[in-house]
């Protein structure tokens, strides 16, 4: 089995400033050409700490991938360092210097400056990887059977390299084996709960096959993932497991497909050539956001309505005046207003509401800071759902939209029925 | 200086499906402490290279910080390795017991099952941290003059044991240096342009100072980070330094708190008891989440118009039919419209239009994608601006807000003026 590192180089990683999104990306994208990252090191914009975790990681993997620290900037010190951890010297690379040069000249138009030309400079005895989305060029270097490659920490330019360059080329080089992964995702079920109803069925895995629970805001994905030589063989041996597992969480399986519960309604949405607007309070457009970040939303998602303050429920969606005083915006009277006016303003097929207190402040006794209640609608019918929240506010308003989506889910699924 | 290693643990890290948010959180506590987070390693569900991987950072660091790995399920073997790494063995530990029979009892509300009191079980030779916000306990181990934490995964569950118990503990335990970072964040002037502007400033910078650049979003924070033995000394050093760099960037500067640009604005607006709303295309709603993410925002955000199809534009908006099919949505002439009917309707002080194609699909020959028109306006004026991104969708409409966002912010600065 092939096996790679990721080194990420940054003192913004060490002092938490922030946060890696590219070894994910990396490690997922490996893995699905068969690659297994066994280990990711960040270490800081040290010289001593990167050459050390490059003789450390080159004992343990066959591919090590080294981002960040190509900057133009004084901080970043990687590619001196290759240079001479390779033994090679610091040249112009014309093809990296014609690259630089056509970015200022055409995309940024801005005059060029001597710190963007020494982007072009590389090691002599490294092989050059194009950058054609900045200025840093990647570098690909071999010793002792080891591969490394050295790329901007800058996700959108690094993704580019990996996706034109890097992983057409490791799949010609190398007989890798096959990796294939199968992902549900449940809703309303706890991580031991599910363990315990997926007991027998878990126990029984073959060695080859592993499986994973991932859980996030009220979510629990459960992840199979079989590794084997012989693609077909894998591939049924998965799918026969799957099938079964399944079955066995049937009561809450959201969907069959690792994607965000946004995309499995959209999906949903476009099927039944159906429509949905959202009317939002505490979460002021998250979910929204959520549903219009999907491609091709436009099909389906009309438009939302905003209302973060008393007056804005009363102008935009009808909301009574006395209704608000009377039980308060956070209540089930309210959210049944906001989804009839909504749905007056919007004509969607269905309608989202939700009204709550995400806290820090703004609890109070009778209504702590948590407390939410959420509507889904049609013409026909609205259902309502109380919630008590305890996390901060972010978590609470990604709950909220969580739980918010997938009441939508179940009213979409009843009204199929009817 | 005391060091820590972080070591993460989880198959999901090494596949990419789910990016680690714990390390860096945990690094930027630790830092404020005066602890230096020397590498952060994510490994397997794999007892040999989590063992060596303790073994190893137990070599590099004072402190080794482990988390994941301690759920109920069959692929959390954290617990049994350490208690076999550290020579123990498991016992019920009855505070752990404790906490899990109150949370199943009067948080949770469901039956405890064995699964459940498993979690209670931990080595009889660490001390237990207490989980208040979830069963998995943390465990404290020392050996050869190291000392060890493991904590869970789930974020929320790590954070109050680090908040409540561990920070605390070790501030007390070590005498440790202090540690001051300055961050100041600008907007519209790329790294390198940045690099230039400061080159003296940064060539001049004693030893014990270090410059960082942190791009994203169009925005680049710039970090002095001090460290020494004497509080008031790096207080002041850092002090007079960071004074002389935010006069150095004056033309860029949005703000010199380490804080996101919605933060920002919403001190200026509350300074100036103003408000705003929102009329979103293109975005979704993501700029009014951003806003509405701030705690405290409900005192200067209204509420705002999500409009993504035409229908909706002139329904909410009171955008004319004719304005759309002269113009197209994304168009000078339509966002205008829609701050005017945003205004119309949210009576805020200032108002936000955007209207763009983000991708993948949706653009045309005289409108690729990428195209985005925004305005920003109050009763007296409207301005408007006009971009041409060139990246995914999720980045197109991170930069859409960001711009729009820093559009509104130059205005209120030049409706100061007037």
């Amino acid at each position: 089995m092939i096996t790679a590192s990721i080194i990420t180089i940054g003192d913004e990683l060490l002092i938490g400033q922030v946060i890696d999104t590219n070894s994910a990306w990396m490690a997922q994208q490996l893995n699905k050409i068969g690659i297994r990252v066994e280990r990711r090191v960040a270490v800081g914009d040290n010289r001593d700490a990167i050459w050390k975790a490059i003789d450390e990681e080159s004992e343990k993997a066959n591919i090590i991938f080294i981002t960040g620290g190509l900057g133009p900037t004084a901080d970043d010190i990687t590619k001196p360092l290759l240079c001479d951890y390779f033994s090679g010297s610091l040249i112009i690379n014309q093809d990296a210097l014609d690259n630089v040069t056509h970015l200022f000249e055409n995309i940024f138009k801005r005059p060029i400056t001597e710190r963007n030309i020494k982007q072009a400079e590389v090691p002599n005895n490294c092989t050059v990887i194009l950058n054609k989305r900045g200025t840093a060029s990647g570098m690909q270097f071999s010793k002792n059977n080891v591969l490394y490659f050295s790329l901007p920490g800058v996700p959108f330019e690094m993704m580019g390299m990996m996706e034109e360059y890097i992983l057409p080329h490791l799949s010609e080089a190398f007989n890798l084996p096959h990796i294939a992964h199968r992902t549900l995702v449940t809703f309303g079920i706890g991580e031991s709960m599910l363990a315990d109803l997926i007991q027998d069925f878990e126990t029984a895995l073959p060695a080859n096959i592993k499986l994973a629970y991932l859980p996030n805001h009220g979510i629990v994905r459960l992840r199979l993932s079989a590794i084997g030589t012989e693609k077909k063989n894998v591939e049924n041996q998965i799918a026969e497991l799957f099938a079964r597992l399944k079955i066995l969480v049937t009561e809450y399986l959201v969907t069959d497909e690792d994607e965000p519960m946004e995309k499995t309604i959209g999906k949903m949405l476009l099927e039944r050539n159906q429509t949905i607007s959202t009317a939002e309070s505490c979460t002021g457009g998250y979910i929204a956001h959520l549903i219009s970040s999907i491609p091709g939303s436009s099909a389906y998602y009309e438009g939302s309505l905003i209302t973060y303050s008393y007056q804005a429920k009363e102008e935009m969606l009808q909301v009574k005046q006395s209704t608000l005083e009377k039980f308060g915006a956070v209540s089930e009277e309210v959210v049944t207003e906001m989804i009839n006016g909504l749905l007056l303003h919007s004509k969607t097929t269905y309608g989202i509401a939700v009204s709550g207190i995400m806290g820090p402040t703004g609890g109070m006794p009778d209504k702590p800071t948590g407390t939410v209640w959420m509507a889904v609608g049609n013409a026909e019918k609205v259902v309502t759902k109380k919630f008590h929240l305890r996390f901060d506010r972010q978590k609470n308003i990604q709950l909220t939209a969580m739980n918010a989506l997938n009441l939508l889910r179940m009213f979409i699924i009843s009204s199929d029925k009817q």
